[in-house]
């Protein structure tokens, strides 16, 4: 492919994409292929001789579109928002084009210059103090993996240019709430504590994390010898967009000399909102702190903000320096490949300065008022609705909404089945996409809501759907 | 920014990232920017209002362009090459316009679908057999921490599903080259094995690991009680592409019942030209694999393959099973959220998938050997020139060049002066771009060969330059 190539597929694709975004609300939301379908699309050997690309929207109008479930539609309701603005496409064609690698300063200087002013600009859309230093990550699990093996290095003083964790000591244990994401466990056992020595808090009656009991299992280690390190702190939850109470947290923490890191990976855009941070009151005492702004916020996946405290302890932890990774700049520059796992690392933060730029901070925070409004409106109707046998399981806290359908007379094997059949019915309906999970041994049906086309009227179009499907889906209709 | 404001600014970008790409010759390839320049003229605060994307090519002409180091630049020779094709370019667009999540199979079925089959292309383009299962990382330093989690997990008897390396139990040891990549002590450690559990083995005088002295390590270890769990074969190392001899190192594996993992990281894309896959002749018994498509190949970064041998054994140790991310499809597809750290993953298969459908098998190879053949090249005309004071300080293996001027008379600590102010003329002069590294204790020039736009001139002008800068930078000059 030559350069008039480029721009001619180049031009098709923007136009293509254009369109593809323009007749969303057209598509079937999930993805209706059987396993298998895409992949015998496909031939089986690659090909000996090139320029197959001249016929690309063809290949992904027949082979990919009816395997993409549409995470940008308006009625995609399930998991979390996953906005890509089309300024942040934007901003991943130019990181494209230009094929920069950031791993180093010298390596290109804009890339890890513009990554500071933006992660400065986000921490101050987030009204967080100027103790923050920022850095882009991919996702929040690896985030949380760098948080927790700065902990360990802290509670083990840096046992890792040591023995590590095989020094016979006494063992580091971690913590957080039973409504912690999958990935703080996950870190915890990759990281090398064990899952032995992890242990998930029971919450309250909202979901979140009871620091009387986190208080009680920190005691109960150390009483038995063991080391209280680390505490994860939940701010908004994978299933309920629960907040665990960061300052009561922050004290038991504190008193151990334990890390305290803040996941907030779904919720942490809602702070741009200033009137949402009492919700994470205390954020400042924490060691370390991630949000994903390619959920909620507008630029596209792959974007994970990662804050700390003492950057210098995070390149004890992450940082090497073999010959030839040097650079004359060394001494006095940031090299953000010594940031965290990987070395490698795209110019990323385009993508978030076009989408500030081009959205800008007013319009945003209207975007995230907007979303939250549909939330109470939904969660207001399901209230509404209690004598049809409507349940709200959690206080809408967010922009997430749980309930189920919970008529009477069913034991509580059938009213899981039955909500199951509901989540089912709507999904592979196509017209709305949202996540069935269990809370509290409980089935019900999770309503994410913020896309960046959902409207309340795509809102009230799920409402109308579930209730048709509650009465479709019950058991003897 | 509205569908009508994106087709035209993407239109603009489009032509303008074209015309970067056709002038990338006449721009010199290291950024001369000082530190902090870049950051002073982007605004310190967030802009309140949008509309600010309407500009975006005078802004990285005026803000971006001077910071940046061209790695798609003809007279690249630094690091590795760093290929990001016009088709891989378009690949990313595309996956950044759908904005798909491949987190789980559900989540959008072709994302899965295609990778599986790109990966399976590239191991036949390999030369691998079937009992490789593959899956896109995004940089071989995490793929690296993943095998030895993996083979942590395999030593311990699934440890972390317990107390983790928390037990007190005879530790585990991990084995590499000196010459290994940064990475490898890098994982080690992240994974909690510690660095005095890590045996960094000397080389030959080919910078090749020693399995004599590997063996003998591995039995020291055992004999004092310790558990040689892991060894990492590097095929083609980062300062000089030395291959550590794989078959020889999987015996001493295999007698130990050790993991083995090979990083191939930057070569393992030569294995795509038949002749050169005696090289890491033995791969077939290794555990696990890696290599980075994204380096050498053409699909821009970030695109590492992982391949393993046993990917229940990976799901053990990586796979979670929250009730949030459950799907009907579970036990009959891939979920590749289990298959790597990360949980979030962006459709990356489609930049291999449009890159290799562009250039072809067959041109692909041809490529590879143009730049086996300008470094061969070189090679043999820094050995021509010894007379002059050069000299080649490993044997060309692949497309690295590691060179050094060593006029006589100079003291070692003159000469290594000598080659850094060498590499300092070049590099800071802007019409090539190579690594000063040290090699056993010895300042060397290292010239890494294979930008996609790389021509035998290129090559011919870099070593019409070295010989100037020999002379300008001569002390007493």
């Amino acid at each position: 492919m030559d350069a008039d190539e480029f721009r001619k597929a180049g031009h098709a694709l923007i136009d293509w994409i254009a369109q593809y975004r323009e007749t969303l609300e057209e598509r079937r939301v999930m993805s209706a292929v059987r396993p298998g379908e895409i992949r015998a699309r496909l031939p089986a050997q690659p090909p000996e001789q090139g320029g197959g690309a001249g016929e690309l929207i063809a290949l992904i109008e027949r082979d990919v579109l009816p395997g993409i479930t549409h995470w940008n539609h308006p009625a995609f309701f399930a998991y979390f928002p996953s906005n890509t603005s089309y300024a942040s496409i934007l901003g991943d064609l130019v990181c494209a084009g230009l094929g920069a690698q950031g791993m180093s300063w010298q390596t290109s200087p804009a890339a890890t210059e513009v990554e500071q002013v933006m992660m400065d600009w986000l921490r101050q859309l987030l009204g967080l103090s100027t103790a923050w230093s920022g850095v882009i990550h991919d996702t929040a699990s690896t985030a949380t993996l760098c948080a927790l093996l700065c902990a360990r290095e802290q509670a083990s003083g840096l046992a890792q240019a040591g023995p590590g964790l095989q020094a016979g000591r006494p063992p580091l244990v971690v913590y957080g709430s039973a409504q912690a994401h999958s990935s703080v466990e996950k870190a915890a056992t990759l990281a090398g504590f064990g899952r032995a020595h992890v242990r998930l808090i029971e919450t309250d009656a909202r979901f979140a994390l009871r620091p009387d009991a986190l208080g009680e299992a920190i005691e109960r280690d150390a009483a038995a010898g063991l080391v209280p390190c680390a505490v994860i702190a939940t701010a908004g939850t994978t299933a309920t967009t629960a907040f665990d109470p960061i300052a009561a947290i922050a004290d038991l923490a504190a008193a151990r000399g334990m890390w305290l890191h803040v996941d907030a990976a779904m919720a942490g855009t809602a702070m741009v909102v200033p009137e949402m941070r009492a919700l994470w009151d205390g954020v400042e005492r924490a060691d370390s702190l991630v949000l994903n702004p390619h959920k909620w916020m507008g630029p596209g996946f792959d974007l994970t903000a990662y804050f700390c405290r003492d950057p210098q302890h995070l390149i004890r932890v992450m940082g090497t320096n073999p010959h030839y990774l040097r650079t004359q700049q060394d001494g006095d520059v940031a090299n953000f490949r010594d940031w965290h796992i990987q070395l490698g690392r795209r110019f990323r933060a385009l993508k978030l300065w076009f989408h500030l730029l081009d959205e800008g901070a007013e319009a945003l925070r209207a975007r995230l008022r907007r979303d939250l409004e549909n939330a109470r409106w939904l969660g207001a109707r399901v209230a509404e609705a209690a004598a049809d046998g409507w349940e709200l399981i959690a206080p809408v806290a967010l922009q997430t909404v749980c309930l189920r359908h919970a008529p009477p007379g069913l034991s509580a094997e059938a009213l899981n089945e039955h909500n199951l059949a509901i989540a089912r019915r709507i999904n592979d309906g196509g017209r709305a996409y949202l996540t069935p999970t269990v809370v509290g041994g409980v089935q019900i049906l999770r309503v994410s809501i913020g896309a960046e086309r959902t409207e309340r009227r795509h809102v009230e179009a799920l409402w109308e759907a579930l209730q048709a499907a509650s009465q479709a889906a019950a058991p003897g209709a």
